[in-house]
């Protein structure tokens, strides 16, 4: 079947490949470990030109081939290649960002296939503490596209958990606000790089009470402290025999996450002048969302809905915008 | 001049040896890197007996002439040396716990030289999140025997900065609570271990602007979010030039250092029942007390000072109580 676009998911650490038909479905897809901070090295040839560029090598095994199948396709791509440490820079568009800004901020490439590749801005929100996302604000849109037409115009809180998690309030079809939490990294740099990993057992399956319990403490009284003291408990239950060494993992994360989404309720409660809590829709992997969704729900969010599918479709919208596909 | 008794406080990283004379007097001092965690390797000859001990070894480094000199000396220690990956283990004592508790409650360990070592325990706060700590509570007992004889009854909290640091209530002379934040251990793993350390560029001077800017966010409305979502403006501000990379890191110490005092000032007013704050004395290096010095003054604590000298009156003190030593 024939494609009409090829969209990349182009991040820090990996490069997902769709080659997409008519409507945007997905007629294959391919994932590479060639994110922008691991790109192929050494040199090659790409369409008879020799190349050093590590971008041009890693598209060209990305879609090098569909390219070369049917030539003049249209490409897409979000992500971390239009950082500052991409293959071009995408300056970032402010809020609120609805998929006709975007659409229309997007940077040309030419590469050296011949080949057109469009590159999606990030969002900027210029808050007193600044805030910037990549990659997040395609899925987020391709979220809406989802969504049954006369509710798109809603108020809709969107989760992405990840490294640095993003939580996007979308309005009238439009990100209107975001706020990051580094929990993600900052869960791996205390297991791998304080004394917190040295009683761990890791590499065990989910210890889903470990979790629940790590969420507990911090939505209890012992979590007024905050993170910087609770994190210390993962330690002392171990050394009191409360807590074993293969539960401290997932105990450590259920305490950091449940601190995140303590800290978001709170915010979003002064924002909205509302004890109520709007619904979420969480996009990621799996077992991120499993547990956000578990900690979402022990926090007093109502209503928990997880997303699929979400950045070819918000790749696909941005090219339909742009005028790149049609439907 | 003669020696009454040897102390070491031996820590994690680093072995301080004080020979002491009449009152605790110091008449000598040494600093070696031979701490719990980097002891010497390779065996040796301590008193004509081979061993391969690292303990041996660094203890007859920091104070064997001293004991051939003056054979029979006591000799007492402090911190991580009673720690499960220490000498011996010395088990910890319960709050509340005063200086005759942790006397009474100290390991003998015979060396090779033929000296005793008497190893002071940590204490133990058996709160719903178990709280240790193992070297703090002698030097807040050191800190309590400098306090003129009518005040040692009065309630204090004494600040412990460094990689975890400790804030600790005494009252009656007793130590009665304490908290412990990995604020300073959490700071060196988000420098060297995640994308904040990027954009830093770390080695010039104590930066007190951008370190009171970072107390200032975390104290301000726009730290209600909490120390897991501001961290990530360290890099926001950079990206969008408003902070230099030579300012990251002291803008980010103060970050980190404002959640924490804004954390513990809450927890005070809850437990206390007052808005009103507690005088501070602050026990730990120059650098870092200037540092906590600022902040506190920043978060409304009405009067901080510094003790010196805090681990060598601790030692004095507890070996005074246990016999070792005499008035």
């Amino acid at each position: 079947m024939y494609a009409q676009l090829i969209a990349l998911d182009w991040g820090t650490t990996s490069l997902r490949a769709y080659r997409l038909g008519a409507d945007g479905q997905v007629l294959e897809q391919r994932s590479l470990a060639c994110g922008v901070m691991q790109l192929p090295t050494g040199g090659g040839t790409v369409a008879g030109h020799a190349t050093e560029s590590g971008f041009e090598l890693a598209f060209d095994e990305a879609c090098g081939d569909w390219l070369q199948a049917q030539p003049g396709l249209p490409v897409i791509a979000c992500g971390m290649v239009g950082s500052a440490q991409g293959w071009v820079q995408a300056p970032y568009c402010p809020t609120p960002a609805r998929v006709a800004d975007l659409s229309q901020a997007m940077i040309r490439v030419q590469t050296l296939a011949g080949a057109g590749l469009h590159i999606v801005p990030g969002v900027i929100q210029h808050s007193r503490l600044p805030n910037v996302m990549r990659g997040e604000e395609t899925q987020v849109l391709g979220l809406l596209q989802s969504l049954p037409i006369d509710t798109r115009d809603e108020t809709l809180l969107v989760g992405l958990p990840g490294s640095h998690s993003k939580w996007v309030k979308l309005a009238a079809g439009c990100i209107t606000h975001f706020d990051t939490f580094m929990t993600g990294e900052l869960y791996a740099a205390a297991c791998a790089h304080t004394i917190l990993g040295r009683t761990q057992e890791p590499g065990g399956a989910f210890d889903g009470a470990a979790f629940d319990q790590g969420v507990a403490v911090a939505l209890s009284s012992d979590g007024d402290i905050g993170p910087l003291s609770t994190l210390f408990s993962a330690r002392t239950l171990g050394l009191t025999d409360q807590l074993s060494g293969a539960a401290q993992p997932d105990y450590l994360s259920g305490l950091l996450i449940g601190h995140e989404l303590r800290s978001l309720a709170e915010v979003l409660r002064a924002r909205n002048k509302s004890a109520a809590l709007p619904e979420v829709v969480l996009i990621g992997s799996d077992a991120l969302c499993e547990r956000y969704h578990r900690a979402l729900h022990a926090c007093g969010f109502p209503c928990v809905n997880v997303a699929a599918q979400a950045t070819e479709r918000g790749l696909w919208s941005l090219a339909l915008a742009a005028g790149l596909v049609s439907l």
